[in-house]
This record gives structure tokens, sequence and C-alpha cells, in this order.
């Protein structure tokens, strides 16, 4: 089960600025892809020792992607190299941050959960990334390999869209664009699913039903949770001062923000429809207690009373006259079709059937 | 069923620039209509080739209505001619987009939804209406034919109010004044379903009015999901200073942020009332399933002791005093009367009937 | 019943200048009641036709009724004579506006719902109340004959309070601290009904008190759409910077912000209790229900058991050897006592009675 | 029962600048207590006629208390006497007035409300009190003798704390603080009473917790609804520039913001408390309920069979080939205890017992 | 049970500026440590009279712990040795504050809640913390002995970190910063505990469940009123203006409201998984109830009509003609066959089971 904190145990009290990884190790080695591009070239690297990582050339554009944080030694060194604050540092390796966006000299750091419906293992991922957007720059911080942006790499390869033209700021941009589209892609499958409940509250409200509606509030919450602080975050980034984010690029930049308003709105509507269904079966299944009750009353309520009347005359009393009269057990019929049939029509007049 | 998101499956991790149309294809070419007008003339036209299409005339303030989004190239060429940002376009063919307000240095663009209800097939249409409002021109796209815009067709032709002297500004309000004025159709339309249900919950509350207030939930979440922005879209077109909207006009803006917080009002007050109506009606079926209880509990009360008495003297024991005294069976009448009458009495005590 | 919008059906899609009535047409003519007054003058005339209007004299202060507003075309001229915008025109005969307050170039136009008990036909009667305060003039507009501004119009005849010795900003005031002194009789008497449904909930909860619950609950929904935009609307006054109020009115401005605020929460807590107590019914009738089961549960337990006994006694076996002993009857009385006082016991152990 | 509204039925239309007292006449005559002081003199005064009221001197500070609010007259001259707002007048008398603050030229009007329990006769009270604070004056008024503010009159006298040495203001603000503290007591009350409910609810959920639940619902919203705006009307004190308050009161007035902020929040959080504690109430009524039909259930459907199987053997037919058989009684025996140990099983297994 | 108020009952009434310790005696005497150091020393003292303590010195930092309060003349001296306001110190003894954050002229006052799991006692403990920040000293209050300060400690004497190059602002940050870690301890620790419940409320809906959901109710409200405030406290820190905290701390400052942000976002979180959970559990315990419901129908419904055909011929009538029919019995048989597998087979077609 998706737990809200991820441990910090071991991290409780330590100095704030030491890094220690929060998370499991989720990779052998600290893997280090690097894009270099401009205009005209693209050169890509594979890293394998952190010591070979150097500042980007200054005329050209350079993506480092991180994957894997539990050798903190690593990650220092790459701080040391790009600059990077110490609590930007600690907040990456600790990959239980909450969203989020923050405004350093020359850099700006942006947290955010990348979450991916892994098709092999049929199960959701969740995972931090953080990415620090330089001058000439933007390195991104995985927890493990396998990731949203190999259209963004081909996009750069091919030199399609306006990314080969365009700073540091787009290219952050195109990153977290692709991750919000995965969001609505998640979002989107689940409220598929939560739809589709509806017809099985009204028809089958079996308990089923509740598991179902139970296992998919669990995880709304998780992915509101997950995706809400993203859009106060995306909305600072538009109104950087630092010069950071270049003016051209603010219109792509609110377009994010956009766009996570809308699927945290999705959210919010899927999670009232989710409180609005639980309501709903519970009317339903009020409802079938009703029906189930107007069976056993109706059953009840017409044969207990002509189990009375034949208990009557089963009794061995010496003197019971009607037992000698001869047209006394078609009398009987009589009486016990007679009282059927009225609460039978009692019962239809109050619409039970 | 209405989904929240349109399918954006083929769209995901695609360059933001690049055009993709989301959303079925609903006609089979794209079509163009052009109302040319000023004070003293009106020229119509259908334009069969988006190559045919010109920037207006100077002297002349121009109306081009575009129907069906799925040839993006000539989307494309559209948004070339008059100058049009790639996000704007980008979202004018990606229909799932939230309504809002956008301001380009020349234009501003407006995302709302033109919902209408078609008579001939007895159903809510909710279509995406992209408007881009220039210095001299309005461009409207729909995603398929059959629109509300006829007034405002007339009111041009015939020189009816304001509309002849006016801007670009008012033209776009007139437009979105008509889009406004079927939200509140609409929304009065469920709102009077909606306030009938209430003598059904508490007349004859079986289960179809349960799925009538469910199907009314839906709609009503439908249509607040679709109008609700649109509220602050509006509200930020009175404060656009970049001199796109007269200071004439700006009242007329102001009474459209009025008209759709009316709707939006009307809209959570039905959703208020549709949720006082489930807990209403679940009162309703526990007052019914107490009265089915108080049924059984008579009877049951009653005979299932009586019934107990009479099985006493049907046992056969040999010895068994009463049976041989003769008025025994009258006496034992006597006590079944008396045991009902003092249950009855007591049930009637508790209110019961 | 009361619908959250006034029909506007036949307006949809009319140009916005156009003046179209709607409502129901509630008075055979326009009447037109103007008084005149200053510190020492007070006249007051019945206008039959709309063309004898002119504009007040200069050294005097002009109120103007208007009762019935199906005569579009005077309303028009009133309109023209007095300089008001289209679009207040518009939002006087339509009668469906939300309460607001808007600013104009020498002139400021207030709409508030005025809602008063009819004593004669015992209902709630809400109509809408158009206000223009001008320099030296304040128009009413109402939509039939009737209103609540008797005390207003003997406190200008009789020369009491202030209300001789000040502008057009005061005599506005002390119409709208006259509509609102009403909102609080209003909300006063539903609010009391509301409380003394409580005993009843307590004490009588049959399906009566459910409906009252739901017909309570319709009618403060009702109150507080109508009355609570009046409070922003209000706050907007005393911020107003056109002139049109004097300092020395502020403070009943703000007097008069703080009566709607103290009405609207008035509604809100009347709302909640109304929640309150439907969930308290809720339990009642649940406890009940509980009462109800017991009864059943205690009556068949009970007897259910010792039935069985009296059947096995019932048979007809051939060899029992039970039925040929003496004491048979008198220990079966005996194994019945004891079975019944058990479980007596046994449900008083549980607390059931 | 505390009604929302005091009666102002009398009021209803009266001119605003009328002084009506509204409320019950709670004392014969208003009674005037005054102490002047400065750091070295106390002069304590009772007075019997208002017309002996005079302006405090130049170098004292004067708290004029004055009890009883229905001699309007009386409170006209003292209005006059000190230049009170008419606004303010009438809202010291009208007592119905939601807690605010108002800023006059040379005073501050603050209206907030005096809750209390009587010890003697086991009650809240709650009352309005006014304070206007002048220069060198403080005019409390009460609607009736009896108050919170011996403590104040102690240190005043004793000299105790910084009050003999402060201003206007402090005396004010202490004034206050013993209000608040009183909140306080009073919540913390009703607090562990709400508090002490929940055991109730788990151990016997009977109707009386439910009167309960429901009544202290309604003693907190009506607390809410009388100390809630106060924290408002607080902090706008702290923001007074009209340089009533000097800058060294402004830290004991935000001190008493916090600590209205705090008793907003406790009530808030019972609030919540009451909420949950009837959704809890339901869930064990739930409970009970399954507990007393599991009951039934096994009852009826253990015996209801047997009953059955010793009717057939009790019938009367001349072939009936089981009656003849000599050990049918004892199998009949091992057929009833055969399925009576099944059913019982069964709903063992079930886990019903 | 942890009480929302502590007593204040005997502060009730006195002078604002009187020092009153609220709170249950925690420790015998006061208890005071101070650490004075810089970038190159550390000196630790214990300082047993208040007497003792004095200014820390020019070059140094120093960090003044007190532990225990009721001993309020020390706390007095502690006061007028460090120029306190008699605000803060009255809420350093009064323990029932509310978290929050004042600005004097040369210092910061804090108030937090310090909540830790006592390991020995299984009991979250919960006290306040009042820091006072200086221009080079630290005071921290505590009500006594046992902290989570131990880590800060370790990392001023073996110089870890950047603390021993640091202000006062770092020391404070450090120290609030460890209280947050400890916050996000017991959150964690709880949620799990509350995640785990969910299983229990499918599988096994017993009562117990019940009283976790309310116990966890009232621990999670509890820990909402001690957290949240805190935020907004540590809010304000970062917009300090008055020189205490320095440009290189406000980046721990607002990683430090982040932290408390996602603590009480978890917290909310919880709170609604909570509220979830009891709906659920509702749920699941009406479905039990339909299952036993179904259970007694069908038992009641298959046997009660057939124990009333064995009843008819079980009559004693003389004149019973089927009685004396050969065949009677096996008919009587097939008939009771053919009832039950009819209504089976009606309930097996209702999916009963």
């Amino acid at each position: 089960m998706a737990r809200f904190f991820k441990k910090r145990e071991e991290a409780r009290g330590q100095s704030p600025g030491e890094l220690i990884f929060i998370g499991e190790q989720k990779v052998a080695n600290i893997q280090c892809q690097r894009i270099d591009y401009n205009a005209s070239h693209v050169n890509e690297f594979n890293i394998h020792d952190i010591k070979d990582l150097s500042i980007p050339p200054d005329e050209m554009l350079s993506w480092i992607n991180i994957n894997g944080l539990h050798d903190t030694s690593a990650i220092k060194e790459i701080g040391h190299l790009f600059g990077i604050h110490p609590l930007a540092l600690e907040d990456i390796v600790n990959t239980g941050q909450r969203p989020k966006m923050e405004e350093f000299d020359a850099s700006v750091f942006i947290v955010i959960k990348m979450i991916r419906f892994d098709m092999d293992n049929k199960m959701m991922v969740n995972e931090q990334l953080s990415i620090i957007m330089g001058e000439n720059f933007v390195l991104t911080f995985q927890e493990r390999p396998g990731d949203v942006f190999n259209p963004v790499r081909e996009r750069i390869r091919r030199q399609k869209g306006r990314i080969r033209n365009s700073g540091s700021d787009y290219l952050a941009y195109a990153l977290m664009d692709t991750v919000v589209d995965n969001y609505i892609h998640i979002v989107e499958r689940l409220g598929e699913k939560i739809e589709d409940l509806e017809e099985d509250i009204l028809n089958s409200p079996d308990s089923g039903v509740m598991e179902k509606i139970s296992s998919f509030k669990r995880e709304i919450n998780y992915l509101r949770k997950s995706i809400r602080p993203a859009r106060e975050a995306m909305a600072q980034i538009t109104k950087l001062e630092n010069g950071m984010i270049s003016h051209g690029a603010i219109p792509f930049f609110k377009d994010l923000t956009d766009l996570i308003t809308h699927v945290t709105e999705a959210i919010d509507t899927y999670r009232d429809l989710l409180t609005d269904q639980l309501s709903i079966y519970n009317s339903v299944v009020s409802n079938r207690m009703n029906d189930i009750m107007k069976i056993l009353t109706m059953f009840s309520s017409i044969f207990i009373p002509l189990t009375f009347i034949t208990g009557i005359y089963g009794t061995n009393f010496d003197y019971l006259p009607e037992l000698n009269y001869r047209y006394s057990y078609f009398i009987l019929w009589g009486v016990i079709i007679f009282i059927a049939s009225s609460l039978t029509l009692f019962f239809k007049r109050k619409g039970w059937f």
C-alpha cells in the first residue's frame, strides 16, 4: 500500500545539510545520460563515472539525467560541480518531498512526482523527479531507470518542434509537460474505471463494489496528494523574476499550470463522484433491505395467522363443537382463503408488489 | 457517458507545438462562414477552400466562423494568416480544454464550452468554442456545424441593436452572451426536473428516483465542470489592459460575468438540492422500513404466542386435565382474545397505528 | 414552487440592448408615485401618464417609485429621461437578476430582492427592487404595488429623523434598511419554526417532520440565494469613489452591510441546524427501528422454541414414552416456564427492557 | 431556547436614528458606576441620576459602567454628553448586534458578547457588552447588573499590574481580556461534557445520548455565533490608525486576537467532534441492530424448520408409515439434533457468536 | 484524555502581566543547561541557580535551555535578564498557547508544540516549547526534562554541519527542524495504523474497529490542533523584516514551512481517510445486515407456509376427506417439496445465494 510518507526514520535529527538517501535502493549504480545540443549539433553520452562529468560547453545546452540516488557522495559531487544549494541536494535524495519550486541565485529547483503506468508490472509507479534548471543546463534526478522522456529525447535528436532552438527553460518545460501528460493519462484511466462503476452499483450492488470504491478512493487520494502541490509550484515559476525564465517561455508554463489545474479539478470531480457513488450504493443497499423485509413480512403476516387458526382446531379438547360439524373443514378453507386474500389485497394497496 | 477528459492518448509526449486534433471527426470538411460588416454594409461568404481566406479589409469588421477541426493543416494556415500563437492553435484543436482566457500581443484568446440542447436528438451537446478576438476580426472555431449564433447573425443582417456600430469586442461579447443564455436555458431545464423530483421522493420513493438522482448528479457535475472556469475567464477579460476591450464594452463583459456567476450559483444550489434530496430519500426509505417492520412485528407478536397456546392443547399427553373440562375451548378463546387485545392495545399505545 | 430562474426563454439570443419584460404581468398599468422634498417642503404626486414625468427641480430631492414593469416602452422613456444605461434598464425589466451594485458615471444602480410576508395571502412575496440613485433623485422599480416603504414615507412626511435634511444617498439607505429589516423579520419567523421542529423530532418523529425539514430547507435555500449576494453589493457601495455617497452616509451603509452579514449568518446557521436535525431525525428513526426489532426478537425468540416443544408432543407417533407418563404435562409447563424465564433474563441482561 | 435574533419587531421600519430598546427589561433603573483613577488616585461613585454624570476630569481616566438599557432617554443623554455617534447609540440599545468594531473620529466603539455561567441559576447568561473607548474614558453598557469585571475593579483599586499607569486602551483591553477569559471557561466546561460523551456512546448508546448530542450541538452553535465575529473585530483594532490605540498596547490586543482565535478553533473542533460522535453513535446503533437481528435470525432459522418437522408428524393422516415404527420418535430427536447442530455450526462459521 | 484547553481556571481575570503557571508541575526544580559556542569553542554548563545566569559573552552564541516552568519568579528573573516582553513571559508559563510567532524589537518569540513518542511509557507526549531568539542567544523553555534535541547538541559538540559557523537564527531553525522531524515520525506511525485499519474493516467489521476509528479520529484531531497553527507561524518568520533572520537562513525556514505544510496535508489526508473508513464501515455493516436478513427471510418464507400446510392436516375435524386417502401423506411430501423448490428457485433468481 502506498504510504503517505517515505521512511525518514534514519534521517530524524540529522543535520539539515547532511545527505541521507531516503527510499529503497532501486538501481545498482548511479546511471547518468548526458545530451549536449544546440540548433545544429547533438551529442549523447553515457557517463559511468561521475568524475567524468564536466560543466557543459558554453555554446551548448546540456541535459544531464541521473538515475539512482543512493550514492549520496556522487550526488554531492554533482552538487558541487553545478553549484547546487545544500538544501536542494538534501531534497533530491530525500525522495518524500512535497512537489515544490525553489528559486536560487542562478538556478531553479523543481520537485514533482513522475507518475506512470508500468505496463510490464501492471502497476502505477510514482517516483520523485528533481529538476535543476541552470543557465545552460538541466539536471534531472530520478530514483530508478525507466521514465517518460523518450519523446523528448526523440524531439531533440530529430530536431522536431522548437526544442533545439530554445533554452534550458523550454527544455525544462518540455520535460514537465511530458510528466503532466502522464498525469492526464493516469487520471483518465482511473476516471473511466470510476465512471464504469456506476452501472455496477445500480445493478449488482454486492460487496465487491464497495471494495472497489474503497480502493479507488485510496488511489485518487494518493494521486491528489502527489499532483496537487505541483500546481502552486508551476504557478510560481511563471512569476519568477530572476531572469531564468525567458519572456517567450512564460506562456508555455502558464499552459502547463492550466493543464495541472485541469488534472486536479478532474481528481476533485472523481473524488466527489466516488463519495456520491458510496451514498448511492448505500441507498441501493437500503432499498434492497426494504425489498427483503417486504418478502419476509408478507410471508409471515399471511401464514402466521393461518397457522394459528389450524392450531386452534388441532387442539385435543373433548368438547370442541366445530370439529363435529360436517362442513367445518370446508369452512376453514374458506376462512383461510378469505384471510389470505384480504392480506394480499392489503399489501397490494400498500404498493409492495 | 460524458468522460471528463477527451482522449489525449495519441498526443502524449508530442511536441507542444504540434497540432493534433483530439476528438472525434464530426464533419467531413472544414466549413467556413465569413461575415464582413460595418455600420453601412454586410457581406456574407461561404468559403470552401481555406486558401481563399484573406485578412479582412481595413474599414470592416470580419467574423469568421470555422466548423470542424480535424484538418489541422488548414487550422495551421488560418493561424499563420491571423498571427495566432502556436499554443492557442494547439488549444483550438485539442478540444478538451478548460475554459480560459489568454492575452496575446494583439489578440485575446478565449475558450468556452458551447452547451446546447439538440432538439432533434433529444440530447445535450457540449462542444468547445474557441474565440480569437483581433483588432478588426473575430474567429470562432467549432467542432461541428450547428450552433446557437443565428440570433447574432440576424442582428448583424438586420442592423438590430448596437452590434453594427461596435467593434470586435462587442461582437465577441454578443457571441458569448448567446452561449451563456444557452447555459441558463440548459440549467433551467435540468433544475426544473430536479425540483420536480421532490414530490416523487416524498410520495413514491422507488428505486427509479435514485437512478434519477444519480443521473442528475452526473449531469450537474458535468455542467459545473464545463461552465465554472468560464467565470474566472470572463472576469479576467474585464481587467485586460492591452486595449483590446474598449471602455464602453466593459459593462457588457461585467454583465456577462454576473450572468455566469448566477448560473454557477444555480448549479451549486441544484447540487446541494440533490444532496439534500438523497438524504431525504434515505430518510423516506428508513421510514418505510420502520412501517414494514411494524407490520411484521405486530403480526408476529400477536400470533406467535397464540399459536404456542394452541400448541399446548394440541399435545397428545394421556393426562392433560384441561382437555376434559367442558368449557375449556371457550376459555381458550377467551384467553386468546384477551392476549390479542392486550397486545393490540400495547401497540396502539406505542403509536404504531 | 419557487424556481431558481425566472423564465428567460423568450429573451434568449435577443440583442442585449433590447428590453423584454421577464416575469408575469402583475399590475394593469404602470403606477408612479413621486415625492419631492427638501428640509422645508414635501410635495406628493401620483403620476398616471409617464409623459408627465419630469426631471426633479434643482433644490429638491425626488423619490419616484414605479410599480409594474411590463410596459417596457414606458420604462424606456423613464430611462431616457434620467439617463439610465441600457444595461441597467435591461436588468430592471428582467426581474431574475442576482442582487448587485453597479456604478455609472452619475448614478448608482442597485438590484436587491424585496422579501415580505404578505399577511393577506399568508405567503412570502419576493420581488425585485431596482434602485437608481442619482444626484438629486432616487428611482425605485417594483414589479407590483404593495411594498414595505410606508414607514419611510411617513418619516418624509412628518419630518422624522434626519431624512429630510439628507441627500439621495441617505434616502437610498433608508429604503434598503427597510428592506433588510424585513429580511430579518422573515428569517426570524422561519428560524423560530425551525427551532421548534427540534421537539417534534425527538418526541414524534413521523414522516410529517421530514416533509417540514424538506420544505424549510427549500425555503432557507431560497432566502439564501436572494439575500446573500446583497452583502457584497452593499460592501461595494461603501467603497464607491465617484462621490455619489457622501462621507457622512458611509457609516450607515456599513451598518447595513453588517446587518446583511448578520442575516446571512443566521441563514447559514439555520441551514446547518436543518442538516443537523435531519441527521438526528435519522438517528431517532434508527433507534425506533431498534426498539421495534427488539420487541419482534423477544416475542419470536421466546415463543418459537416453545412452540417447537409443544410440536414435539403433538406428534402422533405410536410409541412416544413421555405421553403416557402421568406428570408429563406438568413437567412440560415447567420446562416452558424455565425456557421463557431464561430467555427473559437473557434479554434483560442485554438491557433490552 | 436561545433564539438567533432578538425581537426587533417593534423596530422594523423605524428611523435608523431612533433609539428603541430591544430586549427584555432586565433591571428596574439604570445603574451607573463610575471609577476615576490615575497612577496616584482612585475615586469610585455610584450615580443614581444620569444628570449627575459629567465629563471626566482632564488628568484622570474614567470608567463608567452602565447597567440597564431600557431607559433610552438616559442613554441618549449619555450619548450627547460623550459625543457618541447616533448609530453607535442605536446599536447599544438594540442588543441583538453582531460583535463588531467601529471607528469614529475620537472614539472606538466595540460590541462583544459577555457570556458567563451564572452559578446561582445554573445557566449560561449571554448579554451584549458595548464599549465606547474615548481619549480619557471608557464607557461600558450592560443589559443588567452582574458581570465578570470584579477582578479588573480589584486591580484598579489595589494598583495591581500596569492598569493604573496605562491609558483607556489598556483599560478596554483589560475588560475584554476578562470577557474572553470567560469564553474559555465556558467552552472548556462544554468541551469536557462533550468529550465525556464519547464513553457513553460506545457503552450505552440509548436515546438520551442523542438528546445530549443535539443539545450540545445547539449550545456550541450558539457560542460560535456569539464569539466568532469578535475575532475579526479584535483584529481590526490592532490595525486602527486613528491614534486611539497606543503603540505599547498593540501586543496586548494581538494577544487577545490570538486568544479568541484559540477559542473559535476550540469551538470548531468540538463541533466536528459532535458530528463525529453522531456518526459513531449511528454506527453503534447499526451494530446493535445487527446483533438483534442475529439473535432473531438464529432462533427463527433453527426452530422454524424443526417446528415444521414436528408438524409433519402431527398430521392425522390414516396412512403415515413412520408413525407406527417403534423408533420413530428417537429418530425424530436424532434428526432434530442434527439439524440444530448443523445450523449452529453454520452460524458459528459465519462468526455470529 | 487530551483536553483542548489546559486548565486556566486560576488565571481567569488575573492581570495580563501576572505570571501564573498553568499546567501540572512536572519537574522538582527548574533545570537550566547552557551551551556557549562559536566556530572554535564550545562550553557547556549546568546552572543550578538562576542567579548564576548571565548575558552571553559578545563573541559567542549562547543556547540556554530551561526545563520546568512552575517557578514563575525564576522565569521572571530570566525575562528581566534577557529583556523579554511581559506578554511573552506570560505565554511561556501559560502552556496552553496556540503555536505562534511574535516579533519584538530585538527578539523573536516562537511557541510550538514538541510532540514525541515516549518509548518508555508507550505514549505520545505533547508539551509546549517556547523559543526566544535574540541577537546572540536562543532561550528554550520546556515543561519537563527529556526532549528531542540531543542530535542538535551532538552537532554543536562535534562541529558537524554548518551549525557552529552560523548565528542564532540557524540554531533556532535547527531546533525547530528537529521538532518537526518528530511530527513526521508521529504522524507516520499513526498513519500506518490508520491505513492498516482498512483491511480490518472489509474483513472483520466488529465493533472494535469502530472504537479504533473513533480513537484515531481523536488523536488526529489533537495532532492537527497542535501542529497546524505552526505553519502560519513559520511562514511569518520567513517574512520578518527586523533583521533577526539573516538572508542565508531564509531558505532553511522556507524549507521548514514546506515540511510543516507536508505534515498538515498528511494529517488532513488521514482525517479524510478516517471519515471514508467510517462510511465504508457503515456500508459493510449494512451489507451484513442484508445478509442476515436474507437468511432469516429464506428460512421463514420457506418453512412458515409448509408449517401451515402440516397444520391443516393436524386439525381434528371429524370430516376431513384427505386424511383417509391412502396416498395423502406422500402427496403432502410432494407438495412440500414443490413449494420448497419453487421458493428456493425464486430466491436463487433474486440472486440471494
